[in-house]
């Protein structure tokens, strides 16, 4: 049951997008084909970073389209593997890795 | 002030239900009788995992129902010992333990 | 790459103000202007806790303004060096402080 897990945090904004799709969209999918434990996005309210584009400025230059956060949970061997590909996937979205501890609920 | 906890990240389903009610309603209610130190619950947009009910398929197999995520922070010793009581509200949610310092707030 | 972050969480609520501005503003503004490399602000649905309002009391105890938590990535060093002036604008929010990895996107 206490397995160590590595959750990983993706951020991008809602107009990312590969040829004609939203970079969510298309980074789902391929989480959801890798069969990764579990992944959950959210949309954010307003955000900014060198992950985000600053054309769209809004008030105080923060960009008026939404950030979004891709939550990824699984094993650390699992997560470094896809890592790679999830970069060429979201070349400016910021990654980050966090160490997690599994305390309930379906282990693999 | 520098206090150590720990952030409980607990992952469901809008329609996850005990009896007629929603979980995350009983969850929260539950947190606040035991006067957690803080929990807060957002939605998210979409999701899949163990942890989510696959019947309801959307889009590539991602739910549509919408995931939920309740974050529950206190300390180390208090969120274990509300662990046996959470596990069995939520048997099939994950749920993640992470290392977090307070750096600024009301501590207990 | 793989450089060390940290990962800051300050949890507000939405009817928090200095002055006629939403304490979510001047910070999301002050972060901003004070460069970190990158900022989020997300809207809870529900919440309670020591930095919550609690004479807002709806569903079992629990505020019906919303929370809000704004993530904040940088460096230990810039986020240590911004909790004096961020802790004079938000004495009541909670600030937690988590450690992460860089895996993946624009490092500073």
């Amino acid at each position: 049951m206490n397995q160590s897990l590595k959750m990983l945090m993706v951020f991008l904004n809602e107009v990312d997008r590969i040829g004609d799709q939203p970079i969510y969209e298309v980074l789902m999918r391929r989480l959801r084909k890798r069969d990764v434990a579990g992944a959950t996005m959210f949309y954010g309210t307003m955000g900014f970073g060198h992950h985000h584009r600053l054309h769209h400025k809004g008030l105080f230059g923060i960009t008026d389209d939404r950030p979004i956060t891709i939550t990824v949970v699984d094993t650390e061997q699992k997560i470094h593997a896809l890592l790679p590909e999830l970069r060429s996937l979201v070349p400016e979205g910021l990654m980050l890795l966090l160490d997690a501890e599994v305390v309930g609920g379906a282990a693999r």
